[in-house]
């Protein structure tokens, strides 16, 4: 059992004392910059880190992605780590509009060995951190304050030597007060600032502050008082950039990352997909998406977001869930009736208003931006009703159904769904589709031949129809074909039917059916039947649809 | 290629005009009212949505959670969902604390056999939606304002008057202005002051009004900006019951029901681990789970975090991420040196402390609270160092490494890992440290047997040693066992080592072995050398560490 009362064991997060903040009133209007630590902290919560042909892979791809900082590793962490970063470096691979990022822990040698790795780079960013919070400062390091500062100092001089040192590379820094999120925002910004004290950060040339939400320990409005706490104390505020990291502990490390943003952050730090430590980083694709989704370009283009997918899963040897915001291979479907009919109807609506703007009912982004098929939108279970399945006949087959028909067959289909307790695929659909109306299978009767004369408003139909084995020749006449079609049934096979409505189209290009028409039909007692006909002639589709109808009362007479 | 500038195409989101918004500077300091709808807004998404027995399964699991509020279905749609509902009443097998809620559109047909589903309930709430957005009022219905809030009106009319006809029920109601995060406020205010007009709710009997994300459109202070407004709004606000039902279309469901609750909400429509519609519904799990390590009492259950996982996953046949907050697979795994080294010591600073407070390193809650065992805290890659190698030890066969000792042996996995290029199980680290050990395999030395005499602090050592094929007896003086062997070893084998450190602990109950010794030695020329022994006798242990010294001497010599 769970404690009856947690709050014996669990304490609650403080609050940031910011009567006055800003940032609930803010909107995000420009892209931040993005670091991908997917080679870092990614890698390092896998359950098989990458190899090397994995790491370029995902290289490539960032690059592909259009993301300008990457992470690559940690050179000092062992011979795979040091030797695909150097590599890297010496292979020529990082185009000039990309830098990377390695990182190292604050202590002289492994310091040295990150420089080492990084020897002939044109440009890098060197990311140093130690760990500031209460906890860790009492529990890893038993150190008070004092001396824990002096680690981020004594860094930061090695960074500054051994930059120096290595003059042909054009050197940028990164520090992080590891654990902020759970530390004393004073002890943060005062590590932050004796680090600057030694960095000397400019404008022109700003020092990276990375905040991370280490553990993520409270509500996202938290984490955006302290970095709104952060920009407005910190000293040399325009010689800084300041960068969120944000974990996902509480499911909330995206809201962080744009709660973070609002209250005045410069750089997201993140992984495509949330990969990560434990629940992982916020995740770049979403907070990237959220902000297109809002017309704010994010500078990442995930057009073929199944391509990204395909090789981060091989990658990191993880799924992205079904449900992922935006990647996910069931957030663009509606398999809800009442969802699949106002997404069909915002589809219309879309063509008809023939303008750029986005608005369709369900979907917060166009799929076809993702380069996703908008097929995948509809799928057909038991709790779908007649907007999915007309959809999925109009996808597939360019059949229109007219709404009452539409009513008919999702009857049909429901009955299908609730007996077989599964998702019914398109095949399943299309085939009771051909049983229920008669296009499939052996029918009493068959349209063999034909042929129609007379003037305009008094029509002959002359027809031979396969029936009972044999070829029996009728006629019939009337001001059309259909009342043709209609008496010759009546007055020569006793088929007796009234047609109530009436409706034909034209099917896309391409195949060789490209008319389809329906019949809606009543007998005298008022039962109704449904008739289809395709055909690649347009009369023919309707005489095919009467004989459709006729076919279901020959059925029903049985 | 993605739209070079997607403003074009979307629009950014509008700010609710709310200046002097309290809900940033509020905490959730108790348990809201949970409703899960994981049998109707969770079901309705599923491939393949759940048969009776899977229903039945999630209501058995619900129950035992300690939901209260459990929406099972949508009566209406279908054969499959009434029958289940009907059934679920009539059997008796909904608990007296627990209220079944249904699902229904604003239509009298559908209403109508809402209510027969309920036929016979004790007590039931029926939920009520119609849709209220400007681009649902304008795409799907082709309706102004005024029409919309008469369908409201309408259904409103039709639940009192249901529900006046079926006495014996304790009928209670919810009306969702369904798309409320993407609708006017004053319009959503409108319909639902409709709808209190008609159901006259009082605060003995409130009236569930439920504020729908129905898509996330936006950042999660924005729906908490739009619940705020409604809570000051609405009219009587002692005679509602505010509920949200968040979607997680932008990944920031979780932040929007607790942001929401900060606004002033009282209840959370959710769904386990966050399934339902496309991106699903907000998790209840994780909001439930995050109040719990604040200190709130959630007043769910999940103790037994496994089983609940395994029961959601059978029923919906998706899997639970794991990178899941506080249930994936891979949340409470740390990879990374650093990381295990800090959850090592965090372990040990709780036991030493002996408090109740829970204070390690990366973990914010215990795993113990989750039914998790500690053991799958920590894992072993090539990322990993020493402290997530001596854990495993620690863990799995109780022995207590020596602090260099842990780093000498923490190279061996690391060259392992990279070699192997795979995550390495605990038998793997085992089957390693037995062979760098010369723990097991054969070795030249063997211990046959030993005795040990004369007065304290001149002792003599005399073993039987198996060497070479044969036996050979050695003996040798010192001012204790330890020394009396290396002496031995020194005299009559040449092996010249002496002790840098030495260390033994018991290992815990129920094995053969109850204790493990570690040497640490030297050779004159200064090679380091260690030595493990494990004995059923203390002192036998220590023999056999120096004799595990002397084969890796002989090894090295090779």
């Amino acid at each position: 059992m769970m404690l009856s009362d947690p709050s014996q064991k669990y304490r609650p997060f403080p609050q940031v004392n910011l009567p006055d903040r800003q940032w609930p009133s803010q909107t995000i209007t420009k892209a931040p910059r993005w670091l991908s630590t997917d080679m870092r902290d990614g890698n390092q919560s896998l359950i098989d880190p990458m190899n090397a042909e994995k790491k370029q892979r995902f290289f490539d791809l960032l690059i592909k992605v259009g993301i300008k900082e990457i992470e690559v590793g940690f050179p000092s962490a062992g011979a795979t780590e040091f030797d695909f970063i150097s590599g890297l470096v010496k292979n020529g691979s990082i185009p000039d509009d990309v830098i990377v990022q390695v990182l190292t822990q604050a202590r002289p040698e492994l310091i040295a060995t990150t420089f080492e790795s990084l020897r002939g780079a044109k440009q890098a960013i060197v990311h140093v951190y130690n760990a500031v919070s209460p906890a860790w400062r009492r529990i890893v390091f038993g150190m008070e304050r004092s001396e824990v500062r002096q680690i981020a100092i004594d860094a930061a001089k090695l960074l500054r030597d051994h930059a120096a040192a290595q003059p042909d590379t054009d050197w940028f820094f990164e520090y992080s007060p590891e654990t902020f999120s759970t530390a004393e925002l004073d002890f943060s910004l005062e590590c932050c600032e004796a680090v600057m004290d030694i960095l000397l950060p400019t404008p022109e040339k700003p020092l990276i502050l990375n905040l991370p939400a280490t553990v993520e320990a409270a509500s996202p409005n938290i984490y955006a008082d302290q970095i709104e706490w952060m920009c407005r104390n910190i000293s040399r505020r325009d010689s800084v950039v300041i960068s969120l990291h944000p974990h996902n502990d509480r499911g909330t490390g995206v809201a962080a990352a744009e709660l973070g943003l609002m209250a005045g952050a410069d750089r997201v730090e993140g992984c495509l997909f949330g990969n990560g430590e434990r629940t992982g980083n916020c995740d770049l694709v979403t907070v990237a998406l959220n902000m297109y989704t809002q017309g704010v370009k994010p500078g990442l283009d995930f057009s073929d977001i199944d391509e990204v997918i395909q090789t981060v899963e091989y990658c990191n040897q993880l799924p992205v869930h079904p449900r992922h915001p935006y990647a996910g291979e069931l957030v663009f479907t509606a398999f809800s009736g009442s969802h699949q009919d106002a997404i069909k109807k915002g589809f219309a609506a879309q063509e008809a208003r023939n303008d750029l703007i986005w608005d369709v009912p369900y979907l917060p982004i166009d799929p076809k931006d993702l380069g996703r098929d908008y097929e995948a939108v509809i799928r057909v279970n038991s709790q779908s009703g007649k907007g999915g399945v007309a959809w999925v006949l109009q996808q597939d087959k360019g059949l229109k159904l007219p709404k009452r028909m539409q009513a008919d067959f999702s009857r049909v289909v429901q009955e299908l769904a609730d007996s077989t307790s599964r998702e019914l695929g398109a095949a399943d659909i299309w085939d009771a589709f051909g049983k229920h109306y008669r296009v499939s299978g052996e029918q009493p009767y068959t349209l063999v031949d034909y042929h129609e004369t007379g003037p305009a408003g008094d029509r002959v139909f002359v027809g031979k129809i396969g029936f009972e084995g044999g070829e029996r020749s009728i006629s019939g006449r009337g001001n059309g074909l259909i009342s043709g079609v209609l008496a010759a049934l009546r007055d020569e096979l006793g088929i007796d039917l009234e047609v109530a409505d009436y409706s034909e189209h034209a099917i896309g290009v391409g195949t060789d059916v490209n008319a389809a028409a329906y019949v809606e039909c009543r007998t005298p007692d008022g039962v109704t039947i449904f008739g289809v006909g395709m055909d690649c002639d347009v009369a023919t589709a309707s005489v095919q649809a009467v004989l459709s109808a006729a076919n279901g009362l020959a059925a029903r007479r049985k």
